[in-house]
């Protein structure tokens, strides 16, 4: 597995017009793209910061998983997503050596990607997305 | 204020050596650089990941807040830290418009850093670290 860098670091907010009041007047920090992501009930917002990107994710249902993160823990630090070169690889690497996945297969992420979950207890506690570009020029 | 970019993201860990065996064989990830902040009873270890870098953080007593978080949370991710041009400037900032911090003046990180954290009541429960850097030049 070639890991390329961090794309984004994952915020769960209850609203991100709410929480960018912090983001702008504490951080001077804008917003710099987003989307629906409506099969998984979410809406993103991303953060440039100068490197790793912030994205900011609402539910849209009470049926999300950010929303149940959201009721049980508050928001807060969500996940790292890790960009890596080839998903497929990457996905077969982690299953040949057994570690728990919360993806069997990759599925669409935001931005026309697709992207695994690696299961926390796999990984010290951390919920890690591995992402791989729909256009691999972009990768960063 | 200015951010640079995010300069790493602290990762909570029982044992740096352990945690190691995750991301160096199912990522390929390796340590680079760490050392122990005696005064704040932990040992960091940074790991390169093309452009963020991770800070896995372990605590050498039972007093320290990594210890505590440890103890009631278990280990995963634990702050995000913000490169910043000038600590002095971003702290002054955030005491006139009235944000809840951690510190009030700024103190010694790691690298010979000054560092500021922002309370997690202030920021959507994500607990943040403002870093400016020993040598400016240095950056990123």
């Amino acid at each position: 597995m070639k890991i390329k860098g961090i794309d984004h670091i994952g915020i769960a907010v209850e609203n991100i017009d709410k929480a960018m009041g912090f983001y702008r007047k504490a951080l001077n920090l804008e917003l710099n793209g987003g989307e629906d992501i409506l099969e998984r009930h979410l809406k993103v917002g991303f953060i440039e910061t100068g490197n790793t990107r912030l994205e900011l994710i609402e539910s849209t249902s009470n049926e999300s998983a950010i929303a149940k993160y959201i009721a049980t823990k508050g928001g807060g630090i969500h996940h790292i997503c890790l960009a890596v070169d080839n998903i497929d690889e990457a996905l077969a690497q982690m299953k040949k050596e057994g570690y728990a996945l919360i993806d069997n297969e990759p599925r669409p992420g935001a931005e026309g990607s697709r992207i695994v979950f690696i299961h926390p207890k796999s990984s010290g506690g951390v919920l890690i997305e591995l992402k791989e570009y729909a256009n691999k020029e972009n990768q960063s």
